[in-house]
């Protein structure tokens, strides 16, 4: 179903239990939401984790969004120990995208979002280079280089911080700099990272180079959560493409980069429209 | 979540209305059943055709099957205006195969059954050719040979629906004959054919010469119901492979075969675990 | 092997003998050639089609261009009724894009291509709309309104030419006018296509929503050279998605724009280094 | 192109030259071979490492096999420094099968031989378990049980190349034991085994247990060459398959079988044909 202005999402963690699509459900109707999608997970037949994500209506809805927080927390979630959260289609999340100086995956999520393919508010882009800078201005998005050397870490990671501050989701499309823990710590699965290997082959530097090394005969890319272990955060999405000996390490790189910009663009809509759900070190993505 | 011996399905069709979860949900709550999962659709945002596949395990059901039926007819889908079906996985579906020469198709089913991989009760093979005799009975399958001529369709046909009458689903493992409406019209929706082509492109005889002839770059395999109208039923899987100039219509042919066996087997298992709602001449399948 | 500055293409069509190889290899060696790729096709086992694509290295050449055609000719090709041609890598062929409002696919190429991932001099767009001035402009590539009506489509096309008329290949990057035989006719096997389908199926108008009303389960999308015969010329490359029952005509037309973008890209760039024969209605592609 | 009875294949590998192409086409078209194939690699530009393979037709040759062997050798071989061997159609290569308890990738290798689709002489399988006797038998092949413990893995080793000792080909379809750096060294590049993951992502034991752990959005396999470093040889072929959350260990194995046993298929397809040459550590392919 297409995403409108009116529509809500919750999205549910809890032990898994007898009743609860019944308690939930029974809830919103009882308020005037009208749910048109529902998905769930179970990591177990039984006792394990239960996920729900829930797309209702809010027209008809009979509580203001704080009453309704507040309602369904003491009347539904607290008797189920749930995580929950509901997001509105109407408030757009703010983006803050961080580049380098390769251009495919930036440029691929600012020509959809153009378009209206990516439901967000891309409020700048962040460089530590200036080569982006029109191709970014062109979309009427601010351009910001902050350059960053081995000494200067930690300045430029304040200085992106207060540029970006109060963004919803941090997408790094083909950064190139490692962030500190710290600065992870600041956005916890809400930063997106593109890393160009089919992970958990081909960690760290030059994925490309070796996968040639390897003699692979596909190549790949991984969307994921960043998290404070290098190319260790949850796995959203991934992507490959067939390769053979006649690939020298430039065509990789050149096959690579198509599948980089549709798996990252992939797993940032999916963000955006609150399909993902992480549980410990994995993703639940209700697609 | 995999398919065990108390797991029921439940399959909705009903107009699109407010509250149809919550019904649903609660009569099984309070039912005792328990809910495993659960798919809906909606053929609009508003106004269109509903369709729900819930999973729920039965050990603390409180009422007979019989008596489930009657009650859900009475509390719930009556109001609704639903069309329903409850299944029960322990109940194996009763299935016959139709076959000529070729094997792929079928001793890709056998095989998958044979190892647990398709949940039914294969009854029997039936051939118009004797070839495939010793392939089936290896599995403990009975064998048929009915011949069809022209002038003995009729009978032949008759003489198939003695040996397979009481099966719930015929599958077409790459039978090449037609069969007559009336035989049809006996298994609404409970035939599965393979046609060797992407539908809608080369329906009819011969479609590798078909795909040959026209210079395609990816040749595809269609799992469908059977209807009146030849390969016009509804889609319920299609696969393709990728293939070039290189490629002979012999080569096709083989490449084909490993797309309409795979194709074949998600289809009928699908089936076999009710999850896929037929609507007009399109296929809703809760995968 | 990438393209280089200094690399020539042999392509060649004949009928199929004994000892081409060595013919034109001998001839290649002798006159300094470097042979750097090698592919050969012949329809049939014996008797058929020979087709063949060489690369070579011309830094050491011992004739002029001029001089080694027609010593080609008189040495060679005479003697096996050859029909070939060499083209020259540093010569860039000069492309002309004709497009309408939507945008996908030709943002797809003038990405590419402004990144040199398509060698080719794109000399203009032209459209039959205003819309995308802009997005050509800002690739610095000179953008030509024709406006197209029923009764002005003869002038259109000759001013269209007048535009374009120095181009060795036109790309309809979603042009929803239907070209003339007569133009058509002027740029035999150089005007490519992308068909938002995957042809033979869904030819015409409005594919996607063709595909929706059949619930197909694949979509796809065709890049062929445009002929007399509508959306019936010579395949060059396909491509598919996956969809399901929950994309409505508008989900499966977003879906399909990555799928024909990609598609064409390709297509264009296999013709830009002279990988494509065409051989009656069907194509051999060196990829 | 189909491969007959007529057909014989040469690989070479050596130094990148000019005048290669020339030297063999020559040397072929003068004794009588009519080349049906043809295709090279070089790893660099210049100076680089060259590989070639070659079909042709034997029927007017004028030299005997071992006259043209040393030949080729004298008159072309020794000038350019080529590794270099010629194999011929009609001489079915023998192939022995390690299996264990798992039939899939087994039953796939012998059901497509069976259909004539794997140009070999299976001689026999041999497995640590006996299992899979009554499955290897029904196709008319030998089934020999060789038990290994940790004690007797050298007297089991030594015993199954008594079994297997004249095969040109041994193909481990999911034999789960390691075989020791004696066994292997006696066939060099002619083991294949079918690794159930997309290495060099999950290397050992369990893959499909690491997958789940992991959250992977796809699962592999991958059919290398066997050499001492366990699951490090050169990759012949890898397939994916997309999962998801959904999928537990159970179905991971189960939907990754599908992806073993073809690309196992296609491995020792391309082995028994002639088309992989081993450079270093990784394959060209002429597929």
């Amino acid at each position: 179903m297409p995403q409108t202005n009116t529509t809500a999402r919750l999205l549910i963690t809890c032990p898994d239990k007898a009743g609860i699509v019944n308690a939930v459900s029974s809830f919103l109707y009882n308020h005037g939401a009208n749910i048109t999608a529902l998905d769930q997970h179970a990591t177990e037949a039984e006792g394990g984790t239960y996920f729900m994500r829930l797309e209702f209506q809010t027209p008809h809805l009979d509580l203001s969004r704080q009453v309704l927080a507040k309602t369904f927390e003491d009347a539904v979630a607290r008797r189920y120990g749930m995580d929950w959260t509901i997001s509105y289609a109407a408030d757009l999340k703010k983006v803050a995208l961080l580049v380098s100086k390769v251009d495919h995956a930036m440029q691929e999520l600012l020509w959809r979002w153009s378009r209206g393919a990516l439901p967000c508010d891309i409020r700048c882009v962040v460089s530590n280079h200036p080569d982006l800078q029109q191709q970014v201005e062109r979309f009427g998005v601010p351009f910001h280089v902050v350059p960053v050397t081995k000494d200067s870490k930690a300045e430029a990671e304040a200085q992106i911080q207060s540029l970006i501050g109060d963004c919803d989701l941090v997408v790094l499309a083909r950064y190139m700099q490692v962030l500190s823990g710290d600065f992870v710590a600041k956005w916890p699965h809400r930063i997106i990272n593109i890393h160009h290997s089919f992970l958990p082959a081909f960690v760290g530097a030059n994925p490309y180079q070796q996968a040639y090394d390897k003699g692979v005969k596909l190549i790949g890319a991984t969307a994921h959560y960043v998290t404070a272990d290098l190319d260790q955060g949850p796995i959203i999405e991934q992507g490959v493409e067939r390769v053979s000996h006649r690939d020298d390490v430039e065509t990789l790189r050149e096959l690579g980069q198509d599948v980089e910009r549709n798996a990252l663009a992939r797993a940032v809509r999916w963000h955006l429209e609150d399909r993902i759900i992480v549980h410990g070190n994995k993703t639940i993505v209700f697609s």
